[in-house]
Parts: structure tokens; C-alpha cells; sequence
């Protein structure tokens, strides 16, 4: 019934502490159908809660075992109670979004506890405007934040009058997404398998992942010049605590489209830029901007034949590059250009690595949350990179579960010593929806962050002329 | 910072497990006060959260520290962040008292992290009657259930318009109570110490509880005839898991009282009925009535000269009894009748106890959850008794904070390993409030009791005539 947990998720279980629980998130908004009578929230809830069977993922839990020599390894819940698992909460009156981050926000800052397997769903009613949100929370040692949202994307719909749908949790919901073979959603056990591998590989073959981070720290430090710009330290790169905030908000993809059709700029350097810009207010607002620019590490796709990993989806595979955000230039339109240049000196340097090297950068866009620590990041005297900013692609298309829209989805990620803010963007149905997670006592008013990122979005339309 | 844990609080914590969490819960019913506007709620718990001083009780958290050869100690938390431990929640649609109960199992069922002080309090809006209900957990290491309802007490006010009242953790909360010196509802931190001494006073002796449990070992097997009942095996008497269900009710004192009056017995031996009743329909319908009947301990107040305790209040210190409840008696009033007389019987042991005796079963009473597992209750084949049921009087008035008036105070206990059900009583402003704690899967239908409890209510008032 034990099984062996492989090094990198038990990397996760051990580096694990108050002030950095290691589990993602993802909040997910919907629209009731048409006609859902007043019990509908209710009737939601449960239908996630009785599912039939539950996938072996989401029974399993971590267990130190004597007869194992005290080695951490996996164990089926012998007393598994899907009502601990599967809540069904409300949100206090206005019921403003404000109140439901508020409730994720402190629901995102507390541990998973290691004797019940490591994760929680709440459907969670009460929003004035009448929508249903999903708060989940899985622990990094089942799952990364890609895979996490995958999982619950696999279980939804293009077809509004589908029903009797599984929960991402539903033993059905690996054989179904397995069933469909559908290109980009498809996400069962198997594949989170083999993304863990790709993770791993150097790692399991040492046994721990000290070969992962001599290559990474190698890469980070000299290899190529665009890999070792300077971060000046900000008030992001302190040693956080266990408090949470999350803040998250939605643009069209066309506003942000157009500023990159205008400019000659991608749509992920105009995401870059906004973040920027809104972090150049808000330091500024502090008083604690920094003369030198704030350096983001930014996951990007990587094309399969370059990075030799298959993973998830037998794609692409991830690779990181750090880029310069020119938060000196005040500017909008000139900062904007600078992001670009830096983005593509990145991906350059990038292509030029090995594959060793590459799936190590790779390991490390997937996993900083385990990384960083590893680097003795808290103890260095200029971190790497100021902070993380990904952005992944979701479904253009509407999506439903048993009816219900999808209207929003957003990921909340895993601040970490000396990273206390972390931006994550998931593009979904025409919109580009951002999600900020932080310490809420490292970063404070996080939450304005939101207003700064719409005003700079005003300002580089201004600036692209459009 | 870091001071040692009493050896009784230490075993609190170290006989905790995930099936048997440690902390006691009060659930209370607040009425808003005239005019309250539509965010009413949202300052309450406001006020609730913003106390200028946290008393040094609930910023503790136990560490095991390496300096002190890893025993458990009190530390500070450092990083104590109120936010986590004072919340709003809301309950789901339609708000009944049954999405409540809902609520507060569910929170009871929750380990509280030793990372963080050991207390949480949740302000509970969205009952559809417009009541606002507080929620409260604090690990039995901490303080008792009594203790722990005294305290709440203790920030009340006789006057409805009263304000600026402070929350039970505020520091005021126990200055204040200290200034008061009123008889009933002082409790600060030097009585709750006062009261762990009395419990630990054997155990501290000798370093851990072990004399403590001799002297307890021996009482309930061989020295007086009426402690040494024979308790039959019940569905009660299993091990547990850590799922919880919560069940309360209340109902008019006088009507209790009239029965008592119109059959000369006490308002403890009708609750005891009362119970009795329930049980045995309970146990009837599941096909379980064991043919002997049932045995509860029952906390009883005694005499502060019989007892030689000085205890909380500085009056009456707590023995208890062993009380034969009658339940395979079909007749209601006889069965009042029957438990009438064991009550009877058990207290008159009770006074011809030694002062250590006396004090062994006070311990007892006030610490059940730590002497039965150390009694290996779970091994033994006959449990000395198949539950407990307390009866702690509280305030005769209605009682306010800061204007709001409390209509309803319901204790949660503790269920342990062969002791799958709890119920405990306290009287308020003319209602008798039953409180129903049990482990969710030992106890099917746990709630069905409270529909038994009316039942037998009816009946023993036909039986008396009343």
C-alpha cells in the first residue's frame, strides 16, 4: 500500500513550513446555466462531493514509515472522508470579488496537513452577481500550477447541455480526458507522471537534486550574458511569512493584442510590460524603487526539438528566460520596447543552450518554489531574478462543467523566501486573466497592484497609439 | 520567550492525534441589536479582530525546542498574525441552523496547526434569521471546556447597551474581569492556571500523570460499590476517526423543572432522562440497545470542603459520578426514577471519598480525554462507562456584547477512542442547551438524538402529569 516518493515531490514535502506551504491554487468562476433553481450552488457542490470513485492521486498521503527507515513515501487514506476534501462555503454580505479574494486569500494561506491527502475544492456561493467560484488547492508534490489547471480544465465541456460530467477529482476524470484525446486538455495521471520525470530526471538519477542545481546555478551565474543580469534588491526578495494575499483581474486579449500589433511586440512582452509598469507604480508609491531595473524570470514554451523533454501535453516543453522589466524608463511606450529587446536577447541565449542545460532552466521554471530555497536564495545577497511572472495558455473557447460557464480562472501560486510576490497569467476565452499571489505582510496593499496594472494597460494603448 | 508546558497540557498535546484532535468548541448565538445596519456583521467581527492587545494565553504556541533536549515548550508566536485566527464565514443557502451545525463540525474536525497558537474564532453570518452565530476552538492544553466557556463569559455584559466591550482575547478581556470581581463569570489567566494546578496537582508530583492514574484505576474499579459498574459495549465504545458531527438544541428550563418537581427529582436527573430516552430510541432503531444498561459519567459540583480543591471560581471544585442510566427500562418516569436514585447513590461515594480520591475524579471530570486513553480504554474489554454527559450551569440573565444580545451558548467536546459521543449542557437565561458531539462515522445520524431528546422531553412530562 506504501509507495516511495520520488525525490522532487518529497523536495516539495520537506522544504515545506509555515511560511511557505507549497500548494498551488486556482480560482475558477462560473455562470449558472439558465434556469438553475435556488438550491443550484448546493446541487454543484454535491454532485462534486459524491463522486463514485476518487482518483488514487487525490487519495494518497504522505507518511514518514519506521519499516522504510523513516523515508517519506505515499500511502492510501485508509479513513479518506471526501467531506474534508470537498467544502461547500458561502461568502459574507456584500459578496463583492473582494470578499471571495479575501476568502482565498486565507484559505490559500493555510497548510495542507500531511496525515489526509493534500488537497482541498470549495464551492463557494454568495457572490452578489450571482456566479459559483471553485477555490482548489493542491499540493505541489501531487501536481504543478500548469498541471493543476489542466486537471481542471480536462474535466470541462465545449458543449453547454453536457451533464452528468466527473469532478477533476473523479476516477472517471482521467479515463474520460484519456478517452478524448483532445490536444490541448488532456491531463490523466499518466501524463502528470511524466512531467514529474521531466523534472526529475537529473534529479532522480542523483538521488537528490544537487546535480539539477549545480547545472541551474551554473546557468543562472555565467553561462550566457543575458542569463546573469543583476536584480537589485526590492522589497519582493525579502523573507516572507505565512499570511497570503491574492488578487486577480481580467482584460480582453484584443486591448493587448493591439498594443503588440501596434508596436511590433508579442503578447506576452505587452503582459511583461503592464506588470511592470504597475510594479514601477507601486514601488514608487512606497518610496522603494530601485535605480536598477527589476528582473523577471519568465517561462516560455520551448519547442520540443530544442529542449529533447517530452512533457505533459507530448509537446512543448518549458524553458526559462530572465528578463530585464526597465522599470527605470518612465516611459510607457520606450519600456515597453526595452521588455521586447530583452525577451528576445533571452530566448537567444536560450536556443543556444544545451539540452542539459535547457531542462534544467526548464526545471527550474516549473518548480522555483523548490529551487529557490535550494539556492540558499534567503542568504544571497542579490537574488536572480526579482520575482516570476508566467503566463500560460488556456482554452480560447467557452468551457462548461455540467452546465455551468466558465467565466474566469485564475492561478494562485507559491510566494517563497525571498520571491513574496508571484504574477501568474492564463489567457482563456478572449480575456487575460492575472493572478497575483503574495505575502500580505512582505507586499503590502498587494490588491493595488490590480489598479496599477489597468492604468498601465490605458497607458501603453496611449503610447501605441491605438 | 520559550517557558515549559505543564506535564497535563503536555499530554493534551501528546495524546493528540488526527482522530482525536484536543480542542474544545462553544458555538453562540447572538441576537443584533436594535437598528444594526446592513454591515452589522462584517464590524462586529471587525471589532473582534482589531483588539489593541492579544492576551498572552492566545499568543502562545508549543515548540519543541532543541535546547531543551526536545521537550515541549510555550513560545511567542513571533510572526502572530490575528487574521488567521479571528474569521468571518458565512453560511451557504437557505442559512438554517442545519447549515450551521454543518459549519462548526466541519471546523471542529480540523486539527489546529502547533505552528501557530492554538485557537481559532469564527464570526458566522448568513443565518436566515438574522442571528449572527461565533464559533470557537481552543486546544484543551490551553484551557478546558469550562474554562474555555467562562472566558467567553467573561467579556459579557447584563447591559444592552454597553460598548467598546473587549473580544476574549483581547489583554482588556482579562483586566477587565479582574477589575469586576463578579462572582460567576471571573476568568482570567491566573484562575485558569489555579485550575490547571488542581488538575495536575498529582501528575506535576510526580512528573507525569502516572500516580494521577492509579489513584483513578483504582476508584473506578474497586473502591466503592457504585463506581464500579458494569458499562455494557455500545456503538459508542469504538475507535474513531477524525470526521465530526455536531448537534444542539435547547428547551425551556421550566419545562425540565416541572418533571423534576412533579416526580422529586433534579433538574440534573432530568437531563439525564432526557439523554437516557434518546440513547435508547437511538439504539433501538440501529438494533444496538445493549440489555444492560448504560453507564455515564457525570461531572457533579461539590463542596469545597469535601473536595479541598480550590478551583476556578475560588468555590466549588468538580468529583464525578457514575450513573447507572436505566435504559433498558421502557417506562420513562420510571426510568427517571431509577436514575434518580443511582445519581444518588454515586454522589453519596462520592462524599465518603478521600480528598485524593475526590481529586482523582475531579481530574477525571475536567480531563476525560486525556485519563481514558491512558487508561488504554480502546484495549480494555469493558469501558468503565459509555459516555459523559456534563451539565454546566451558566449565566440565569441575558447577557450582551457590545449590544448584541446572546440567545444561544452550546458547548463542543471532545469524542475519543471508545468514547465516540459527548454531550454536555449549560443553562443560559432559561434554556437548557444540549450540545452533541460525535464522531460523524461512529455515530450515524448523530442529529436524529436531538428529534429523540424532544420526544422524551414530551414524555417524561406526560409520565409526571405536567
Amino acid at each position: 500500500m506504501a509507495t516511495p516518493i520520488d525525490p522532487t515531490s518529497a523536495a516539495f514535502l520537506l522544504t515545506e513550513n509555515r511560511n511557505m506551504p507549497m500548494h498551488v491554487g486556482g480560482l475558477q468562476l462560473f455562470e449558472k446555466p439558465e434556469g438553475a433553481g435556488r438550491n443550484y450552488t448546493r446541487e454543484l457542490f454535491e454532485q462534486m462531493r459524491d463522486v463514485d470513485e476518487v482518483s488514487p492521486l487525490f487519495l494518497k498521503h504522505p507518511y514518514r514509515s519506521v519499516r522504510t527507515g523513516g523515508q517519506l513515501t505515499w500511502r492510501e487514506d485508509a479513513q479518506f472522508d471526501i467531506e474534508h476534501h470537498v467544502r461547500h462555503s458561502a461568502l459574507p454580505k456584500p459578496g463583492r470579488i473582494r470578499e471571495l479574494l479575501e476568502l482565498c486569500s486565507r484559505l490559500h494561506g493555510t497548510r495542507l496537513a500531511w496525515e489526509r491527502p493534500l488537497w482541498e475544492a470549495h464551492v463557494i456561493e454568495g457572490l452578489r452577481d450571482g456566479r459559483v467560484a471553485l477555490y482548489t488547492k493542491t499540493h505541489h508534490a501531487l501536481v504543478d500550477g500548469v498541471s493543476a489547471m489542466r486537471l481542471l480544465q480536462s474535466v470541462l465541456s465545449t458543449d453547454p447541455d453536457e451533464r452528468d460530467m466527473p469532478a477533476p477529482w473523479g476516477q472517471a476524470a482521467g479515463t474520460r480526458s484519456r478517452k478524448k484525446k483532445s490536444n490541448d486538455l488532456v491531463l490523466s495521471e499518466a501524463p502528470m507522471t511524466a512531467l514529474r520525470s521531466a523534472l526529475g530526471i537529473t534529479a532522480e538519477a542523483a538521488g537528490m537534486p544537487s546535480a539539477l542545481i549545480k547545472t541551474i546555478t551554473k546557468g543562472v551565474r555565467n553561462e550566457t550574458s543575458s542569463l546573469s543580469l543583476h536584480a537589485p534588491r526590492t522589497l519582493f526578495n525579502q523573507s516572507i511569512t505565512g499570511s497570503r494575499r491574492f488578487a486577480a483581474q481580467d482584460w480582453p486579449i484584443e486591448r493587448l493584442r493591439a498594443i503588440g500589433k501596434a508596436t511590433g511586440t508579442t503578447l506576452n512582452d505587452v503582459v511583461l510590460a503592464m506588470c511592470s509598469g504597475a510594479m514601477r507604480t507601486y514601488l514608487l508609491e512606497l518610496d522603494a524603487l530601485p535605480e536598477a531595473p527589476l528582473v523577471a524570470m519568465v517561462p516560455v514554451g520551448l519547442n520540443a526539438k530544442q529542449s529533447q523533454i517530452a512533457s505533459a501535453d507530448g509537446g512543448n516543453a518549458i524553458g526559462s528566460v530572465m528578463v530585464q522589466l526597465a522599470t527605470d524608463v518612465h516611459d510607457p511606450g520606450k519600456r515597453l520596447q526595452k521588455i521586447h529587446n530583452s525577451m528576445r536577447d533571452g530566448k537567444q541565449a536560450l536556443s543556444s543552450m544545451t539540452p542539459v542545460q535547457i531542462m534544467a532552466m526548464s526545471a527550474l521554471g516549473q518548480a522555483p518554489a523548490i529551487i529557490a530555497p535550494m539556492l540558499r536564495m534567503q542568504g544571497i545577497v542579490r537574488p536572480p531574478y526579482n520575482l516570476i511572472i508566467s503566463n500560460v495558455p488556456g482554452p480560447r473557447t467557452t468551457h462548461y462543467w455540467n452546465g455551468a460557464k466558465l467565466v474566469g480562472t485564475y492561478p494562485l501560486s507559491i510566494p517563497i523566501n525571498g520571491m513574496a510576490l508571484n504574477i501568474t497569467c492564463t489567457s482563456y476565452d478572449g480575456n487575460m486573466m492575472f493572478g497575483l499571489t503574495g505575502c500580505r505582510r512582505t507586499v503590502p496593499h498587494l490588491q493595488r497592484l490590480l489598479a496599477y496594472l489597468d492604468q498601465e494597460l490605458t497607458a501603453l494603448e496611449k503610447a501605441a497609439g491605438v
